[in-house]
């Protein structure tokens, strides 16, 4: 019988494994670098986990299913909630600040196309307990120290950077009322998606107030951080809250330029995110010609830790999947099309049928001194066994063959250089590899 | 609102997930020092994918659920069926022989105990296209070579190893009915797991024939495997594939010894592996006093493929989950309380809130030049900020106090040596971190 994989996953053969051990390395790599410390979760939490605060899109496109015990539970499609309760469950304990970082494979239930898929990887930085705007630049910071690293320059790649407190504020200053403020940031965020008329359809049925919508425009058109201070507000408790949330925006990108990466980064008043938690400076990295999706995206949410039932705590984070970042490094020429799939430090190429026993032992000796090494099963001609350790990258060759039979010697070819040489066999086994 | 977490799973709070990491960074290079190449699938498959073969036991303890299209599907409770369906979809492409490794996450609703959990890791190897008893013997000495990495000598564990086609073989030629065999196995699996006069009665029950259940008695009672020659069987037929069977079984002894792990590895025909899909030879780790559940276990399984649609293929492999392991580990006192959740090559220390802005760009340096580096956000005394670098296990300090207000010079501590020294902070900026 004939069964299929499940639409919308991957397989990852080798030369696919490759690519993601690739991408996910350098993610460990770069969280490392700015001292984040790794975590995980299980793969499915209790489904009201995710019934929340991650929006209406998740919850649609969750992985359920009931145990056998009766309880509903969902497959992860996000870890940050997954983050809220770990922490919330060892507030106590826990050593401050928490700077942690994982690599979760997540589901959801989408419709699969280019740079979407219902099960992907994704790097995610999360620094929680601290409210300093030097988080949030840390945050990016480390992001974009891991996109410099692939080879993707500014030219490549922008951080584009805004404020939900300071839409926030903006938008009740303009008089919406708080309530209405959740129901509105999904349709802002879907601006850059959606064509002009559409994006202006939904935000008239859902902001009918025509004064509010033309101020919503006038915000959402900024490009300079320093025409902010040109959106006046008549309520002076929103006045303050906008101009809090100001500084502390200008904040984040004085660090982010402090830390050499001023290039990268822009104010960008259409960068709202579409889930619900968000509280404080939010981001994106987009391609520079904008034709992808989002590479990542992320921001401060101070609440959602409280909303989980644990203490209030400041927290900010990122999140990058796998799919659109693969695709982007392809078209910029940065991912080899045939990574290694093993890399042997030695094979041994066995000559004659009577020597495999020989052969084996000395694979074996190779192994276990913690040299990578292999063989063939069976004894063949010696460029069909140099063609094979060619293609498994390998760095030295042992041969088995007449010169073992006359003398126990064997030859040693490198396969950088092509040199090569008779080396004693018992002294080879003895642990003189490298002699 | 507080969620618990879902019975039977683990959040891998960073001191937990080093544990993780360094069970599974040490699988994988076990895998690539043997020459195995990564690969995985998808964390769900289609449900009848593991109705086919894997034994009622797994069937019964599947997380199963409906997706919005309508399709039944599974986590993975092992990932062999996925090895099986993606090796037979590409079978005429993928280059031979396929040794392939994977470290999967796979969920089975069992009840939690000691070494059992419901979400788990586990490492796999397998060789297909190989019907050459180093194959198998391949993989059981990758498994050892693991095994003795980590700090378990021979007085610790043993690779108890059996064969199926043997058995299958005397159970035949005792006159057992082939259709009959697949029910037995899972019984005589069960012998080592419960008592004598539980397992009595399940043999009973199985095979009521009291001159086959003898028989069996005897096979299983057997330790030295010179003696199999002793259990003469009329069948010609089956007497001769019997003979076949310990053939291959003593070539896989010979080549396991000639690898140099002959200490590790005795015969033992109680080892039968409860999975239906074993055609061979089949071993399992076991600690040496046998007070925990196997360590690993596996096998040949040279029908898998074509039971799933693909060609006839000879293949073996083994599985090592990651709970009786740490158990045994942790016992041995082999896996430390404290492995490290982060090692920083560099902490800057900034004692003055004037100089935050100078340390933060000194730690962004540090980073992009690929130090893994980090700072406290706050300044604080020296003392403070020394037992933070230390407990982040800090190779260098760099202090940015005084001197540098007075000369732009900081001072540099060696963590190891307690050695420090002054040196110009423009010159450490501009990459001279290491002179």
């Amino acid at each position: 019988m004939k069964i299929p994989s499940v639409k919308g996953t991957r397989d990852f053969y080798p030369p696919v494994m490759a690519v993601r051990n690739f991408l996910v390395d350098g993610w460990k790599a770069a969280s490392r670098r700015s001292g984040f410390e790794e975590y995980d979760g299980p793969i499915f939490e209790h489904l009201m986990m995710y019934q929340v605060k991650s929006g209406e899109e998740i919850v649609e496109q969750l992985f359920h299913l009931t145990d056998r015990g009766g309880r509903e539970l969902a497959i992860r499609p996000e870890i940050t909630p997954t983050l809220a309760r770990m922490v919330g469950q060892q507030i106590n304990s826990l050593p401050r600040p928490i700077k942690w970082f994982s690599v979760p494979r997540l589901c959801r239930a989408e419709r699969p196309q280019k740079g979407r898929l219902r099960e992907f990887f994704q790097w995610n930085l999360d620094i929680v307990g601290v409210a300093d705007p030097l988080a949030d630049a840390e945050v990016i910071f480390t992001t974009l120290d891991y996109l410099a690293g692939v080879g993707l320059g500014p030219a490549d790649v922008q951080a584009r950077i805004s404020s939900r407190r300071l839409l926030a504020a903006y938008l009740r200053g303009l008089g919406l009322d708080e309530s209405r403020l959740d129901a509105v940031y999904p349709v802002l965020d879907k601006k850059p998606k959606v064509p002009p008329d559409a994006f202006e359809e939904m935000l008239r049925t859902c902001v009918p107030e025509e004064a509010i919508a033309v101020g919503i425009h006038r915000f959402m058109e900024l490009t300079d951080p320093a025409d902010l201070a040109g959106l006046s507000l008549s309520d002076g408790t929103q006045a303050e809250a906008f101009e809090a949330a100001r500084r502390e925006l200008a904040d984040v990108m004085r660090w982010l330029d402090r830390m050499g990466m001023g290039a990268y980064c822009r104010f960008d008043p259409g960068i709202v995110r579409g889930l619900a938690y968000y509280t404080g400076v939010v981001f994106e990295v987009h391609e520079a010609t904008g034709s992808l999706r989002a590479i990542c995206g992320g921001g401060r949410y101070d609440n959602l830790l409280a909303d989980f039932g644990g203490p209030a705590m400041p927290a900010t984070g990122m999140g990058m999947g796998d799919c659109v970042l693969e695709i982007l490094l392809r078209e910029k020429g940065l991912l080899a099309d045939d990574l290694p799939t093993r890399r042997l430090d030695w094979t041994v190429c066995c000559l004659d049928e009577a020597l495999m026993e020989t052969a084996v032992e000395a694979v074996a000796a190779l192994r276990r001194s913690g040299r990578a090494a292999d063989m063939a099963y069976k004894p063949a001609g010696l460029g069909k066994q140099l063609k094979w350790a060619a293609a498994a990258h390998a760095g030295r060759v042992a041969i088995l063959g007449r010169e073992f039979l006359e003398d126990r010697r064997i030859i040693i070819k490198d396969m950088q250089t092509g040199e090569q040489k008779g080396v004693d066999f018992d002294r080879f086994l003895s642990g003189h590899y490298d002699d």
